[in-house]
C-alpha cells in the first residue's frame, strides 16, 4: 500500500484527488491538511465525499506527514508550498506538486512570471515534468514531479507528435483554449459568480497567461527548436469542467491530413489515456468528463497547409488530479491505469 | 411609416425581428408569415411576445405582401426564399434577406457551398452586403440587401481596419469563433438538446464552415488582396446568445499595439454600433447581450508580431435581426439607430 | 422631469434600476452613490451600461441628494439605509426603499427577523407597501414606499384573488418558490460560485425565510384573516433571473377551476403588469424575463379541493427595480407603464 | 457471472445502465439491442463509452436474448416492451423493467393513465415494485421487477417513515418536485432544446402527472391508508441530472422535529443508499450526482405542524439505472452495493 497525504485539500483539485485516492486500491490516505479549515470535516467542504477517511482536515505538521507518508500531493497555490516540498523531499517523502512551482527549469523564468524568487532552484534541475506521454522514464525515477498545468497538458499533447522530426514552422503556433470555471479553483471573486458567468463567454490573459511559457519551455524539453514561440489565448466557458484546446500550426511541407493523422496515431498507440479519434471525429469536453482521457482530433486547412489539432480533457482529472495519480502510479511502479479505471 | 412584413418568422431571428420591429417607432408590421404554423398565434411560438400585432401567422401570399409592404424581411432557410425575393423585388418591394442566398457575388461559389444552383444570378450583382460599417452607401441605395452571417459580422468587423492600407499578411489569418446555441436556430436535432450541450463545449465544421468563404469574398470586396485566405473554426458554447470571435493575424511590419489600436479607433469613431474598447479591456458576450453593439478589443503577441483581435456581439441582434433593422433604417433614410436604442 | 438619485447602486437591483431609469422618458438621473466604489465608473461595475450619465459613483452626501432630487431609490442592504431614508424624507425627498427596512408595520416583528432595533418606527405606520395591484391609492399618496420582496411579490399576487371574500382555508397555504441566483445579489460567498451552482438545485431557509412573515403580514393588510399562516420554501435555480412560485391552498368550498380562474381574471382585468393565463397554460420564467410582467396560471387537484396557483416574474424587474419604477410613476402621477414599455 | 442484456439502450437510462454494468465485477454484458440504431456502434450514440463490449447495437431477437441471458433490462418506452417481457419471463429470463408497464397492480389504473389495455395483467400481481428500501424481500424472490419512476422514488423514500404507524394526515400531502432535463429522456421536442431551457424554469403536468397515481398506490402497498391522496407538481430545472423533491404533510399530533428525524434515522439506519442528513442540513442534487444515494433532510413549520421533507437523488442512477442494478443484485443474491461503489 502506498501511504499518501494531501496538503491543502480544500480546493477543487484537492477534492478530485481525494475522490480518486479513496477509490484507488493501492493507496491508503493518511493525512489531509488545510490552512483555512483545520478541524472541519472534509465532507463539509466536499459534500459529495460523505464517508471519506480521514474525516477531518488537519493542520500541516511536516514531521507527521514525513513519518506517515510515502508520497505527498502538494495542492497549495503557487509559491506557498515551496519550502514544505523541499523539507519533505529531504525527509525521504516523494512529492507530486500540483502547483506551478517546479514546472519551469529556469528560476529566472519562474521569477519573471510568478514574481517570487525561487528558493529551491536546485530542485528545478532534478524534478520530472509530469506528462507521462512525454517523460515517462524520468517520472518513474523522480522523487519530485511537477504536475503540468491543465492548459499545458492539452496543448502539449496536441503538439508532441509534430516535433520529432519537426513538421511545422515553430513560429506559426497559435493555441486557442477554452476552460470550464473549475479551472480557476474555488476563488472568491466577482467574476466567478454564477450570475456573472452564465450566458457569458470571454477570453482572459490574452498572450500573457503563465501557461504560455510553460508550453514553450516544455515543448523545447520535448525536442522542439529553441526558436519555438506560440501565442496562447485562454477563455472561460460557462460550464464547470472541461478544457478544449485548438492548436493551429503551419506545416513545413505539404502533407495530407491522413499522413499527419497516422503520425498522431503512431505516437499515442500504446498510451492508455490518449485517444486519437478517427479522421473527421471531433473531441468534445463532455465525452471525457470525469475521466483521465485526452481525446485528440486532427484537421487541416489544406489551402494554407495549416493544421488544426483539437484536444479535449477534464481539467480536474487529466488536467490535474488524475494525471497526478497517473504520475504516482509510475513513481511507485504500480500499473499506470490503477485507480483511474 | 415603413410598412414591413416578415416572411418565415417562427425561428429565433424571426422572433427577435418581431420584437425589434414592434418597438420601432417608424414601422408598421403588416404580415407575419409561416410555412409550418399558419393560423397559429405568434405568442404561442414566441411566448415572450404576448400582445403582438398582427397576432397570427399567415400563409405567404406574394401579391398580398407586395400590396401592403414597403419592405419584406426574408427569414427562410437558404435556398427556400430565392424566388419569392425575386418576385417581391419585381413588384417594387425592398427585400432584406437574412439567409445566405445573396451573400456571395459569385453563383458558382454559392453552388459549391450550398449545393443549389442560384436561379437569380443577376441579383447577386446588384445586391448590397448589409454590413453598414463597410457598405453604408451601397445599402442606402440598394433594393436588395443580403444580411451578413453572424460569424462573418464578428470577423469582418475585426478585420476591416487592417485592410486599407494592408497591415497584415493576408495568408496568416485565423478566426477562432464561439457561438451561443441560438445561432443554430430552432433546429430539432439530438445535438441541440439541453442534456447534450450543458457542461459541453466543442468545435464543428472545422475549416469547412460556409461563413469562411463569406468572410473571404467580402474581405476582398472590402479591399483585401485576392490572395487573402483564412482558417475558420466555429464552436458551440453552452449558452443561448452571443458570439465571441478571436482573430489572429501577423503584422507585415512591427507596429506597437497602440498604433494598431488607434487605427481601430479611427475606423470606427463615428459608428453608432461598434465600440473599440480601451487598450487592455476584454470584450464579453454578456456585455452586449440584447444590443446591436459589437465590442472590439485589440491585443498583440509582440514577439511574433501576431495581432489578436477580439470581438463580441449578440448573434440574434447585430448578428441577425438588429443588423437587418439597421439596414432597413439606411434603405429608408431613417436615423440609423432608430428602434435600436 | 422627475429628478431621481440612486443610493447604493453597485448591486444587481441597482444596475437594473439604472437601466430602467436611463431609458425612462420622464426621469433625469442626478446622482448614483456607492459606499465601496466611490469614484469608479458605473460602466466598470455594470459593463452592459456603457454610456450612462452620470458616469461615476459618488460618495453619499445627503444634502446634495436632497437638493437635487425629487425621489431617491435606496438600494442598501437592510438596516444600512434606515437613517438616510428618515433624513431625506424630512428634507422633502420621496423615498422608494428596495430593502426590507419598511416592509413590516411592526417594529418588533422587524427586530425578531432582522435582529436590529428599528430606529424609525413612526415611519412604519405611514409607509405604503409598494405592491400597486393591492395598494395603488396608498402608493399614490405616499412619501415613503417599501418596495416588496421578490418572493413576496410572486406569492402575494397569487394569493390576493383568494382573500376577499375568503375562498381558502387560511392555514392550508404552502408557497414553494424557486429563484434565479441574482436574487442573492452580488454576494461573494462560496455557494454562489458558478462551479457550485451549475448542475445543482436545492432549497434553503426552509420554513424560516424572512419573506414568510412579509407574506403573512401583508396578506393580512390585504384582507386575510389574522389566523393566516403559510409555510414557505425558497430554492436556488441554476439560472440568473426569474422567480417561479407555486402556491398550494385548500378551497373552503368546492369550486370548479373555471370559477376560480374567472375570479383571478376579474381581479386583474385592468392591471397592466399581471397577466392571468388561459386555463391550462403554464407560466415560465423565460416568458417574462426582462419585463415587469407577472404571469399567473390557475390549476386544481379537484379530489382534494387543492388549488395550485403558479406565478412567474423577473426577480430583478417586477421583483425589484421594475416595481420600484412602477411605484415612482404612481407617486408622481405619471402613466403607470411609463419607462416599462 | 450474471449474464445480462439491455433492450432498448439508446436513451439516457440505457446509457447509464451500460456504464454501470460494464464496471460491475459480477456481470457480463451479452446483448445491447436497439430499434432505431441496429448495427451502429454504441460509442456513436453514447460517446463517453468508447471501449464498451459488445460494441454494436443488435436487433432484438428474443430467442437469442433468452439463450444468452440470466436477466434482461427492458428500457423501452411504456407499452412497447410488454410482450417481450412476458415471453422472456416464460423462457426463464428474469426481467427488470425500467418503464411504467408493471408499476401499477391494477390493469384498469394502468389503462386510465397510459391509454393502453394491459395485455399481461396476471404479471401485475406477481411483479415486485423495485424500491429495495420498502420491498427488499419481494424483490429477492421476484422474477419480474418494476423499476420505480424517478419522482416516485424520491417521494416514496420521503414518505415511508411517516406511514407505519401513520404520523400524518393522509389527505394533506403535497409533493413539489424538480428534475433535471435528462428525466425527459432523449426526446426530440422544441421544449427540450438548450435555447428553450437555459435561463428558464417551469412546472408541467400539474396535478396530472403519471407518477402521482404511482406514488399513491405504492404508498398504500407500503401501508398507507387507502384514503391517501397527494397533489404532485413536477418542474423542469435547467440542469442535466438530479431530482429534488419537497414533500409537505401535516402531522396528526404535535411531534418535535427531533422525534420525526429520529424516526427517519431509524427507518433507514441499515440502508446503504439512503442517507438521512443531520438536522438542519439540506440535500442538494449535486452532492449525490452520479451516485445511487438518496439524501433526505427533515424540517418542520411547527406553528402549522407541517413537515417539510426534502430528498435529493440522481434521476439516472437511484431514479433509474442504479436502482435497477441494486434490484439485480438482490434478485441474484449478490452484495446489494456491488457495482454501485
Amino acid at each position: 500500500m502506498i501511504r499518501a497525504s494531501i496538503l491543502g485539500a480544500t480546493g477543487y483539485s484537492g477534492g478530485e484527488l481525494l475522490r480518486l485516492l479513496t477509490e484507488h486500491p493501492g493507496v491508503r490516505l493518511q493525512h489531509i491538511t488545510s490552512t483555512s479549515s483545520v478541524g472541519r470535516s472534509v465532507s463539509e467542504i466536499h459534500p459529495h465525499l460523505r464517508d471519506i477517511r480521514p474525516a477531518l482536515f488537519e493542520k500541516l505538521k511536516l514531521s507527521v506527514i514525513a513519518r506517515d507518508s510515502d508520497v505527498a500531493f502538494s495542492c497549495f497555490p503557487h509559491a506557498v508550498g515551496l519550502k514544505s516540498t523541499a523539507r519533505l523531499l529531504k525527509a525521504g517523502v516523494k512529492v507530486i506538486d500540483l502547483s506551478a512551482d517546479f514546472r519551469f527549469r529556469s528560476p529566472s523564468l519562474f521569477k519573471s512570471w510568478y514574481h517570487v524568487r525561487h528558493p529551491a532552484a536546485s530542485l528545478l534541475r532534478t524534478r520530472a515534468y509530469g506528462l507521462p506521454e512525454a517523460f515517462r522514464t524520468a517520472i518513474q525515477r523522480a522523487r519530485l514531479v511537477a504536475n503540468p498545468g491543465c492548459y499545458a497538458t492539452a496543448a502539449l499533447l496536441s503538439l508532441r507528435p509534430l516535433l520529432r522530426p519537426l513538421a511545422i514552422d515553430p513560429r506559426s503556433v497559435v493555441v486557442d483554449a477554452k476552460s470550464g470555471v473549475s479551472g480557476a479553483g474555488r476563488k472568491l471573486a466577482d467574476g466567478y459568480l454564477f450570475a456573472e458567468l452564465n450566458e457569458n463567454f470571454y477570453p482572459y490573459s490574452i498572450a500573457s497567461h503563465r501557461h504560455q511559457p510553460e508550453m514553450e519551455t516544455i515543448a523545447v524539453e520535448m525536442g522542439a527548436p529553441k526558436s519555438l514561440a506560440l501565442t496562447f489565448t485562454p477563455h472561460l466557458v460557462p460550464m464547470t469542467r472541461g478544457i478544449l484546446s485548438v492548436l493551429y500550426a503551419t506545416l513545413k511541407s505539404p502533407f495530407s491530413t491522413d499522413v499527419v493523422h497516422a503520425r498522431f496515431r503512431k505516437t499515442y498507440q500504446h498510451e492508455p489515456f490518449v485517444r486519437v479519434l478517427p479522421l473527421g471525429d471531433v473531441p468534445k469536453t463532455k465525452n471525457v468528463s470525469h475521466t483521465n482521457v485526452c481525446e485528440i482530433g486532427v484537421f487541416q486547412d489544406r489551402r494554407l497547409r495549416r493544421l488544426v489539432v483539437v484536444s479535449a480533457l477534464d481539467n480536474l482529472v487529466k488536467g490535474a488530479a488524475g494525471q497526478a495519480v497517473q504520475n504516482m502510479n509510475l513513481m511507485f511502479q504500480r500499473p499506470e491505469i490503477e485507480g483511474l479505471r
